[in-house]
């Protein structure tokens, strides 16, 4: 019995964790888990999963929680909260289903207390990857991967050599907008930018696939949990989304993990590696019904936002961190209507020109530089 | 330094394991070698490679070697020939790269005297699967596939449980006349039957390809390798030959191997398990320049021989044994002109048929139908 704690409970990879746990209850049990303003689903969840504690991202919601089931659960908030959810004493794996760098911290403390980490929360590794793949080396915890690519590197390094990798190829679908120019992407709703091809997933991440930014985010994900170099990690636009991603190793030999769009497969890999859990409810992937796969070299003229994050990621240091906080804060005034489609990779690009780089950032000079990058691309819109 | 036997050394596969032999010197030597009737290409190899003891079909050709070499070879030849190189003392490795049924023998002795096998000779497993993998379990030698499909699998088996396969998915270019109707097959030549879309390779496996019996060996093959029952081995048509095989585990996951066609990474992948070798001078796969993979449902009623090797299979006994032979046989006689291209299924189909199976047969019984069925298939040409 393996004892989860899971911080993001209501949001879509938190959700098909639950789904998981709740088929495979002799495997699984939930101990304590965070949400963030969702209260309605956090208490049908609390319900059913009858975890220990729980935390809400506000305190005002601390106390109808606490109401509706009294001292069968303890109720925290913020981000004081999510930390009490990561470390809790009984659980042995963190599933990081938050959205945003927020997820840093208590990812930090999980990893200290030697919990196994299920890392769906991406942001988390781009802004701060050198701390956590360090500090994961140091408290010899295992990062999982969960992101559907990363868990297709993940599985297609199995049973190989670090030393024998030659190089990492991410696809990408190309997002809600992978058929429009650049022209056409003049004035784009955000009901258009949500509406992804593929995959059913939240709204940043959504928007994300359609700059491409997400993309770009991998990219930096990769080079972190594989420990490889940027120049050695290749993006291929691949539409069906069948290929999930590949590894090239050094004898022109490529490894790759395919299976139709379902985020349940890594989530569920990341939970039980090394084993792997029946699925008897999902469809098995058949590919004469598909018949086609298609390939295409990304158009980094046209996905401007992959480009900054390889550079970013090249240059390192806080760079990678202001090209997440940016891109955070103009994804999130997207959303709100507040600004333009295209002026997101305006504002990602505007925060990246002016930043001036600290090398080997501490987790202090990263959360300043988060903060004040966000004040910036704020102070451009408001 | 492995030390390597290699059985079938002027064939396509025997002269490719000399290549990666060649690029490789600080890791393989080559100890003995055995080739059929093609004395100038032996000779240029024995002058290269010096190994301790060669063979050759024929008596005849024995001293025409011994001539050229004086004391520094041995020379053999025939049956017993094939086997002195196969248990040559100093080689640890054997790379079975004959045709046909007659690298049974020298297989099976060889794992008697614990060396590892390259299994590029299909028909050996075909033949007398229960045999060979029984006897490498109670040698505990390892048998390494060759054939870019079962080294795809193998691959795309590292670092998981047996107990989580599902499924074995093989792919299959469709061979020479993939695009041709049962109708247009009638009276099709020898030289369009030898023209391959994908790969270059010896005759009769062109031949088996063109008539998917290839496909049909290798699903037999697969179920001794891997062992797998026959009800969760596929075919899936893949006409580019870019995705070698695939393994789907019970999660849905489906891991697999893809690379330009080219045999040199499976056989050395074979030579250098666990560890790959650098192939610098070869071309890495990209997906975005080929663009398209297609697939497709084989349709077993204009590849008769793919049904009969299922069917086969999944008797058992002697009946691949007589699958093998007949298919053998009117391949030879196809290759010789001396039958119609149709004609091949049809002498096979006619050898099933008439044959009682003997469940688990001995390695005489084996010998004995080999034997018998290509007398019947040579009496209904002759």
């Amino acid at each position: 019995m393996k004892n989860i704690a899971l911080i993001g409970s209501t949001g879509s990879i938190g959700v098909q964790t639950l789904e998981v746990i709740r088929e495979h209850p002799d495997r699984f049990r939930l101990v304590a888990m965070a949400a963030g303003r969702n209260i309605d689903l956090l208490i049908e969840q609390v319900k059913e999963f009858q975890p220990q504690i729980v935390s809400v991202a506000n305190e005002e919601d601390v106390s109808t929680i606490q109401q509706l089931f009294g001292d069968r659960v303890q109720v925290y908030f913020g981000a004081e909260g999510l930390c009490e959810v990561a470390v809790h004493k009984d659980a042995t794996f963190l599933m990081n289903a938050v959205v945003g760098s927020l997820g840093l911290i208590p990812t930090l403390e999980a990893i200290k207390e030697g919990k196994d980490i299920g890392i769906a929360n991406k942001e988390t590794l781009v802004t701060a990857g050198h701390i956590v793949t360090s500090m994961a080396k140091e408290y010899n915890v295992q990062l999982l991967p969960v992101d559907s690519e990363h868990s297709a590197i993940f599985q297609s390094l199995q049973g190989n050599r670090k030393e024998d990798i030659e190089r990492l190829i991410l696809t990408a679908s190309g997002g809600s907008f992978r058929d429009r120019t650049r022209e056409e992407l003049v004035g784009v709703t955000v009901s258009e930018a949500l509406n992804h091809p593929n995959w059913n997933m939240g709204a940043k991440i959504t928007i994300d696939s359609a700059t491409m930014m997400n993309k770009g985010l991998e990219v930096i994900e990769a080079h972190w949990l594989f420990d490889i170099p940027f120049d050695k990690i290749d993006v291929v636009i691949h539409k069906e989304s069948i290929i999930h991603s590949l590894v090239e190793y050094c004898d022109k030999s490529v490894i790759a993990q395919l299976g139709t769009p379902n985020m349940k497969l890594p989530i569920a890999y990341a939970m039980s590696y090394p084993e792997r859990l029946e699925f008897n409810q999902e469809k098995a992937l058949n590919l004469w019904e598909i018949g086609t796969l298609h390939f295409e070299k990304p158009d980094v003229e046209r996905f401007r936002c992959l480009q900054f994050a390889y550079e970013a990621g090249r240059i390192g240091g806080t760079m990678p961190t202001v090209l997440n906080a940016a891109n955070e804060e103009a994804t999130k005034h997207f959303l709100e209507g507040n600004i333009e489609f295209l002026s997101i990779e305006e504002h990602i690009e505007k925060a990246l020109e002016r930043h001036e780089v600290i090398s080997h950032p501490s987790l202090d000079h990263i959360l300043e530089v988060d903060k004040e990058t966000r004040a910036f691309v704020r102070s451009r819109i408001e």
